[in-house]
């Protein structure tokens, strides 16, 4: 076992999180994770008060140890926070953008604050908010994100907050990447893009299927599946997807497909409707070069954290006496 | 301390090697990098003959351990290659490009062939030439380089080469950097940037202190500098550099910047000459943030070796049994 202030503050077997994915990290996925001994999260994405009840409904119900949910926090609508802790998550995480509005009432419900970042002013805005665990979030990561990477970013973070826990989060998806965010200084690691190609995760299979057959560099940011679905992302935000043929027409045209919006986008919605990934996008990081297979959420967590104990001993192996 | 695949193949003390940054990293660096128990490397660049001949001098004359050279593969002119081998590196390293034409040359010269990657595609390359040590490079690093991160690339690289040895560059400024890059499966790592800020480094000292009081978000991937020099480099690479107003006024404006050649480009080398570093670049790598101080190389890597080595017991540490 690891023991860190992460797998302290939840009782964790693991010092694994699991990203809240929007409309992929439904209450299953949440309750899979969290029973295997990481921390599983529901990922609320833009607050959708319909798909919020069912799958919070659905996490509270399976998972048997804590649990938490994640929102876009520039897109937090009236009621969406209250929704979410009716359900008594143990944290809610939000990212990309000030949590500092939304802090209290967190706080008040009993719930730890989890912030996921993405530099170091964001970190430190974050810690002010009163965050109790931040999460460093590098642009290799799949979905929404920002412009750093993790390597450099995740020392920068822990430097700059002192005694609040933090945790790496892009470009992680085995044991090893786990212990080298320990070794940075966090107290645990976030993964998004592996656990989408799990039995558990929502979406269609062809999605978990590309991401499986696809390499690293087949990933790219983007604001084109923003743009067509009409989501006004602050600025600095932009995806990381699989590459895909809407994504080949667009890219540099980004102000024709936003006049082209009266065709483009119900046929866009048309075609992730039908799982249609040619045109629909596949939010996912550069670490798809690392994931071989879809598998179940509960395996995973318990094979990628004996993985990271496994390197963690392997490196004093390497130490001597001069 | 610390023993790697790295560390056995030169008897260093330290898995840590100095980027071969041109016109930065000479000879009195790369021996003092060497001498305290890392492998030094001469950054030959573009392979400037005079330079070459006065730099290699320095390293063979005052390393008293192995050490190493670099080139730029795709810049390689006549006969630069044998200059260098004369002057009897234990390692030559070839970045950017397919190290194939070279490698019977370096290898029949007795010397190891170290080539500098930046995706899967080009590791299994240099293995295919016959790499002894391979190093997977992120964009997040200073200088030239390629889109892949670090953190997802280093493992990507070390399932793809084998029995290769892999050593981490790109984000990397102190031990927790080295020993994270351990724990993915390198055998040790490469920094560049940190070392541009040590007294034995050549450049001006404005560049170092502008790489002390840079912050992370403060540098970028750009053409704008290869092209107001006239370097053809090959797609695919950009170089990272602090941001400037030379950096702001071009960037997205490389067409006209190579028309205005005749005016820019005399402008551009005077204001380098005077270290002028609102016009020349600073090449620097995200990393700038845990960089506070200029310092002197050998106690440098002694104390980064130090720290590294405090990590993987640290890690252990965290070890519990259930
Ligand atoms: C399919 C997908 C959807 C995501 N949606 C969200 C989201 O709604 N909210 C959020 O905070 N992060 C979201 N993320 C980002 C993750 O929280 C996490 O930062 C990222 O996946 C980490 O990088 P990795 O993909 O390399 O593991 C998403 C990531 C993916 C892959
Ligand atoms: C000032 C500077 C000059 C560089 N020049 C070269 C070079 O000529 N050849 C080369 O292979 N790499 C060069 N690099 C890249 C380094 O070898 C190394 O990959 C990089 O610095 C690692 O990232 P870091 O800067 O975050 O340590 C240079 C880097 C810097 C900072």
């Amino acid at each position: 076992m690891i023991v860190t202030a992460l797998t302290e503050m939840f009782g964790l077997d693991h010092p694994i999180v699991l990203g809240p994915m929007g409309g992929v990290a439904g209450g299953r996925l949440a309750a899979a994770v969290s029973n295997a001994g990481g921390l599983g999260m529901v990922g609320g994405g833009y607050g959708d008060p319909a798909w919020l009840k069912t799958e919070l409904a659905l996490a509270q119900a399976q998972a048997s140890r804590p649990w938490g949910a994640g929102l876009i926090t520039w897109a937090i609508g009236d009621g969406i926070l209250e929704l979410v802790l009716q359900f008594q998550p143990h944290a809610v995480m939000l990212s990309f953008g000030d949590p500092a509005p939304y802090a209290a009432r967190i706080k008040a419900a009993g719930c730890k604050l989890i912030c996921q970042v993405q530099d170091v002013a964001g970190a430190v805005q974050a810690r002010e908010a009163g965050a109790d665990l931040i999460v460093a979030q590098g642009t290799e990561g799949g979905g929404h994100g920002g412009a750093r990477a993790t390597l450099p970013l995740v020392p920068a973070v822990v430097d700059a907050v002192g005694s609040v826990p933090v945790v790496a989060a892009g470009g992680i998806a085995d044991g090893r990447g786990i212990a080298a965010a320990l070794m940075l200084g966090a107290q645990g690691a976030l993964l998004g893009t592996r656990f989408y190609a799990t039995s558990e995760a929502l979406g269609h299979d062809q999605a978990k299927q590309r991401i499986v057959g696809a390499q690293g560099n087949q990933t790219q940011r983007t604001r084109v599946f923003d743009i067509v679905r009409g989501y006004d992302w602050p600025n600095g935000y932009t995806g990381r997807a699989l590459h895909n043929e809407f994504m080949a027409r667009w890219s540099g045209r980004e102000e024709s497909l936003a006049q082209a919006a009266d065709v483009e986008t119900p046929a866009f919605w048309a075609a992730a409707g039908d799982g249609d990934y040619d045109t629909a996008m596949v939010w996912a990081g550069e670490v798809v070069d690392l994931i071989h297979e879809v598998e179940d959420a509960g395996s995973l967590v318990k094979r990628m954290g004996a993985q990271a104990e496994a390197q963690l001993a392997i490196g004093s192996g390497l130490l001597r006496k001069p």
